[in-house]
């Protein structure tokens, strides 16, 4: 079914870029969700209990913000693509290693993917100007992330 | 680090083959959980509410489960690969189209994408004869995507 | 009672600005809640449990918003007129009719009325510019608005 | 539609007096819960907290009511008109003045929209002889409401 | 065990009248419930998940007011009979087919169910007019079941 | 102060009879908030555990009892008497003894007690017939106490 | 409808042989619940309020695993017969007598019917080799249902 | 029965001592739980709903209390006298008028109620000396209810 | 340790402008909490009830909202000072008197406390155009203090 | 390690005093939950469901209260010996028959267990009175169990 | 008492393999218990604040898991032994040193102390074979158990 | 105002005494709470989290101890003085550095903080003796703080 069944008051123009702004954040939201529980199984080290609960509370707020992303994105009636061959592909999260991960190498992976996701919803809010609903749900994702990374960052002085 | 850290009786056989059966069983499941939201967002039709919310209670059962799995092959002290593009390349459920979807075939495909699931279980509890533990675990997962399989099935009658 | 006894910082430009945006909006959200109890209570057809209870919900987050909304009205010392009359006079919401609806029917009629509501919303954050803790709050209240109506017209399409 | 899709053993005449009393009761408190809220906004003084609040526990018990008596006059098989003109027209509450209340002013105003529910119920719990299930409910409206009206009186007291 | 050990002020007639309305109501809505069982099994259709639930609304309903209807009899001194045959052989609900349903069917017939339930309790109200407590009871079970009862005709609606 | 504060609908030989009922409903369910207490200190015996507790419950619903029926007298204009000389002097409970309990002992007074309640209780339902909603509050608190009666009396079979 | 609309990947034998043994099992189970109720409402002597409670305990139990079993013989594709003259039927569970029961005999007879279906449960669990999914269920209930005999048994030591 | 069924390591003299604090103690306390009621349905004035709440939170208090010091007493092997005669003999409170209170004059009769029980308790805390575990309890409700004496002194400045 | 730890996306101006908006607020924010603490302990009148509750509303919120802005300026890279002798020497609020105050005065000085805060916040606003994330959690910080403002400024009108 | 890493304000003697009062309790303590549990497994009679589950909220206090102790001597900065052959060896607890015990028999001897505990905590409560921390701690335990010690007793009149 | 009170229909040779098997898992896991404390109170390092609250997750299913064996045994029909001198003699953990354990250390001596529970319970699958019930048990707290030795040595490695 | 509007059977010269313990106590709780958070907010380092965590489990605790202090002044007639201006005037906790802190620090000088409370409590119970309930809610509050410095102090052993 290709026809566009939601409508919305945003003209063309509009709707496309909030489109791409969301699919592209959407993609990398679930890859941090991803990469986090690659980590969360993976990790060791005196640190473990730590870090291992740190990336669950990380994981949920990673997966309800990119629920919140695509039904915006359907909402304003463009659909997206969260399938498992896009999420691959299209992320732009720095890839993670196989296999066990020490500690502090994990807190330091995780940093940067989420340095990632903060740098794309931090452009998004610039682009999406026009359609104040949708920035102010990526505004607050962004709140979100920052605060993560502080956390993160925080762990990496020693 | 590649390293075996964690320990356990299991033989090398047992553990080797342990771990391939629960790798596999982790993607599906992982898959499982992305094709899932896919659908809950573009589904569209009269039955949409249904639909919808049903799909969010057995994406919540595969994210449980593929955690599961996945740290019952660490405890067994083998590693895993859940990152994006294990999951791309190795699940096994059909593909799934891009965009809107109509709701009874929308619970046609995830009854599909179950069925997958549901067999490759299936295929693990005979696999995993020597290790009851990790058995025991599938058994339960098989009863409750078992359970799916029918409620969605139930809605295809008419 | 006629003296303004609530102060805030807003000039009286805006102060009157904002005034006539929220009582427009808060109208036709109490008519929102209004309405949606009436085709909840005269809903039939098969899908009559579905339309019955997403109605409920629906009903719950406009009368959340119009407290919302005229408080923030008081808040920034501007009465409001919530009163029967002022409800049945100055709401914008297409009528509906009296006795039973076919459950297809409720559906499209009450996507209508979230329409109205979703359009005077993006209408006054337009306006709210100079006040943006108004403007704030009623782009809240759009995106759950505008969420709801994705989700009958999802239903409305087979 | 027109047709009387629900069936229940009531006669004819029993059936119509009771949807008579019910419409009126369900009217009246709708207008209770708008007039509340009118009064909930509005209200000043040194009581303002304690007026505030309590009005809100009011405003839920005549929410819960309305629906409740609507529902009972669907369930014998009577529609109902709860949209915004029938309520401005039909409702016997006296008027509210528009804008700031002084606390002691509502508290009274507010006991007699509370005495025009009462004696309405009063009336109907007479009118309703013939079926019990829906004088129970009446009678069950009719304790919670004079319990009300008690403690609004209880303030005018000095 | 034959004597009386529970003894009541109810005079040897109202006990006896008592006994024998709430012997009748009980047996009808244990059967009501192991009826809501057979179907919320065997029910399958588009509308699966709808009926499903429901269905276990109304046997939580029917559990309950069976097990009220019961001890009310105990406590005005009269034993029942709710063993499983008296249960086969006494309770006046149409038969159920055997095997699977379709969805619209068992919402049919559910309804005819709860109609016999709802004509046993209208009748005990007028025959307990000697036991106001007991006839009570079964007043706020006939509010119960109407409503129930109006919930699944508004489904044969289309 | 002596005025009546809070008006009600009834008229004075109705009011009159009813705050008499509730008077003296209202003294005996204090009086057995207090008898309960007392035995539930002194019990003593293999049965201890189970008696201890039983009481507890029966306490809790004469205490929400007696508040409730305060309230309804008050409600419809007429001040109560709850001073300790009058629970004192008015409740016709039947006299404890002092000190230690025997288990059986303890259930058999507290029978009686409960006895007294419910016939004072049958009592009131009879003649509040004119006033439907205290009637209806008395008729709940009937069915409440008669039930605990039969759990007692239930336990001095052997 | 007579057609199977539940499709699984079991063959045709162990399909059989699992729906006969879970049919046998769900039997029983419902009328331990029925058995369960009668006496729960039954039951005098000195530890009545143990006993009345223990049942209760044990009915829940009953109530879940039933609809356990049965909605696994669905999920396996296999219609099951619940009605109530197949329970009255079908169930062996030994008779209880008319009227009151006297605590320990309440017990006692209550052990006899866990023990029969502890009996049956054990049967099936062998019976269920091929097909561990159910297998595995069943032990659950075997578990839960043993216990309970435990506990009804270390009553009637004295 | 008159025999001490329950033993502790008091000696006779403390064991006495011991007994009459906290007959004394429980006494006042029941007390204040009753007069609590009495104003808790009589107030009225613009402050009803303040004082009305503000004294059942005191009467939880008070009840939890006086439990508290009977089960004390009892513990410590000393029976009480918490009848209705008892409490109206020995209570130490300054008698309530009958009928309605206004609500400053029920604020000020509260405390001197609440300052009955403070100085019985300090009292109290001097005699237990030789008996720590009540005497710790003591001084908790005297904390408790000393605090409660504030709340109600503060009321009283104008 | 003088290091930058945490590292953000602003640049050097934007970071320095945020942090000392964000500084100020948090420092006027804990103040707040501190005089509200003080009024709630020192509040004396009719109203204490009232006063003392509503002002540990304010505080709860006082203190969450200056949490979040220093944990905002956190993440952005800039340390905050809120030890004691920053609070005292940095705040904007006017002074509070030594020991007890009448409840009308409380109201008006913890009004102009508040008054402080949102001024500050207002501003804040307008100056963190550039950081639109902290400029969003400063613009729900003003809703909830205006609207403490507008429920103190309410008890001022009499 | 035998350093003593934690330090406190008491003296070289009080410490040791205090340490070896809570080193004492504790064990009798854990002892006493091991007790407990062994009785809970073994009881039978007709009183077995109230024994049974009594002495599972006894031994939640035990563990409870033997935590507190042991982290209140390391609070102090002693170390304490809770391993099994210390429990075994060092508690002071009359010694339990092995097998099934009689309800009658398992309250008497754990009633005597509960006596040795608080034999020791009255004890303990004078030998503390120069650290009125650990004191006022014991002082709470001592009164948990004297009032299990009495429902204990109570149910051993008979 | 030596009778055997509680039947089951194991044989006796199977009956007294699983009670041999459950006795010696149940005193190990109390052991796991006793020893977790134990390290618990005395655990120092940086670490100290995750192994402290992991100790105590850890502790909680050791002693669900004591008791579930413990009942299963006496479900059976096999008395146990819980008794402290029993834990000392029959455990087979590692001892422990006295005193104060730095916190690798102490992760280390609870991983080799999980260890021999993970051992013992692996052995009794395989010796209960006869028994399923008992051997779907100590499966299940295999799983538990060989989790928690996963997370302890995943801290070990660095 | 100056008047004593709260009375207390304390003599002068205790009350005096009272209120000065409990002033210089509040102060250094407030005091405690301030420190808590400006370390919550600049820890960081490798034990980031743990650090975070357990200050603001701490601050609660600080909290709830002032408030609990300052209100029991109060109750004793004496006006406390907790403005920002005595707070930083009169605490007697060490000083914090500014900006960022290493988590070792962290622990280390909020031990110290705790210190300086307990040293301060543990006199205040000294000079407490003639105001045992004073006395007593100090003692609670060294034992909490007590066990935080002890928990503080395990982290730094290495």
């Amino acid at each position: 079914m290709t026809r566009t069944p939601i409508g919305t008051p945003l003209d063309g123009t509009v709707r496309a870029a909030t489109g791409e702004q969301l699919q592209g954040l959407m993609i990398d939201l679930i890859a941090l969700g991803l990469h986090g529980k690659q980590l969360h199984w993976h990790v060791v080290g005196t640190n473990f209990k730590n870090v291992h609960e740190q990336l669950d509370e990380i994981i949920d707020d990673a997966r309800t913000a990119s629920d919140e992303v695509a039904e915006r994105a359907i909402t304003v009636g463009v659909p997206v693509d969260g399938r498992p061959a896009a999420v691959a592909k299209e992320n732009t999260l720095p890839e993670l290693p196989e296999g066990w991960v020490q500690d502090a190498d994990a807190v330091e992976r995780y940093a940067e993917a989420v340095t990632a996701v903060v740098t794309k919803a931090r452009t998004a809010v610039g682009e999406l100007e026009a359609e104040p609903a949708s920035q102010d749900l990526v505004i607050g994702i962004l709140q979100t992330f920052e605060k993560h990374l502080w956390m993160l960052q925080a762990q990496l002085q020693s």
